[in-house]
């Protein structure tokens, strides 16, 4: 069972600490719902990572948001394409859940990678 | 320029015509807002698409969308990943969007890639 789900608080993650600006990054863009920041090992010429405001340790713990809610980290994700120029080139965007999913912070982010010709494939 | 800004009507995808049920696919899930169907040529043990019944051409049209239809998007998403039984085991999620993303259809669709341990990296 996910940690939130026992009552005990969610360990804090490097992108909470990131949100409270306790740590700095290179943030991207920021709506009331989200804030984007660039990934600090770029796996692509432009990688950015976006997060949502309300926490969630992963894209499955959605389940319990409302439409507007995930809609919103959504349209956040949506806007830092945009800030970053990637529309019209094209972009890929990523969410790893869990172990299978190789996620590497529990705190829900959504890959964004631009910038290049990317290949095919989804890591198998 | 997007098609879709032309005023000329969309091409007609594979997609429109699996949603119109002209033909057939292998369908997991389905809500008032997506249908979920099986990839024919999977790259991963579990390979999903999930497309909106609203149409868009890609991510990028969400722009016009509101967070209300974006979430119904992807609460469909998360709920079909419920259904294919992932959410211990954790999946990937993934969007290509235009060229640099490697789009392959010209209707937006989201990918879930599960039942399998996955690699890291983003297909650069």
């Amino acid at each position: 069972m996910a940690a939130s789900n026992t009552g005990a608080p969610p360990e804090r993650t490097i992108f909470d600490r990131i949100l409270a600006r306790e740590i700095p990054a290179t943030i991207v863009h920021e709506t009331p719902a989200v804030l984007a920041f660039r990934d600090i090992q770029p796996q692509a010429k432009v990688h950015v990572l976006v997060i949502p405001k309300k926490r969630a340790r992963s894209f499955a713990e959605f389940e319990s948001w409302s439409d507007g809610e995930i809609g919103a980290f959504f349209a956040g994700v949506n806007a830092t394409t945009r800030v970053l120029g990637l529309t019209e080139g094209g972009y890929r965007i990523v969410l790893n859940t869990g172990r299978n999913g190789c996620q590497s912070v529990d705190y829900v982010h959504a890959h964004i990678l631009g910038g290049e010709q990317l290949q095919g494939g989804f890591g198998r």
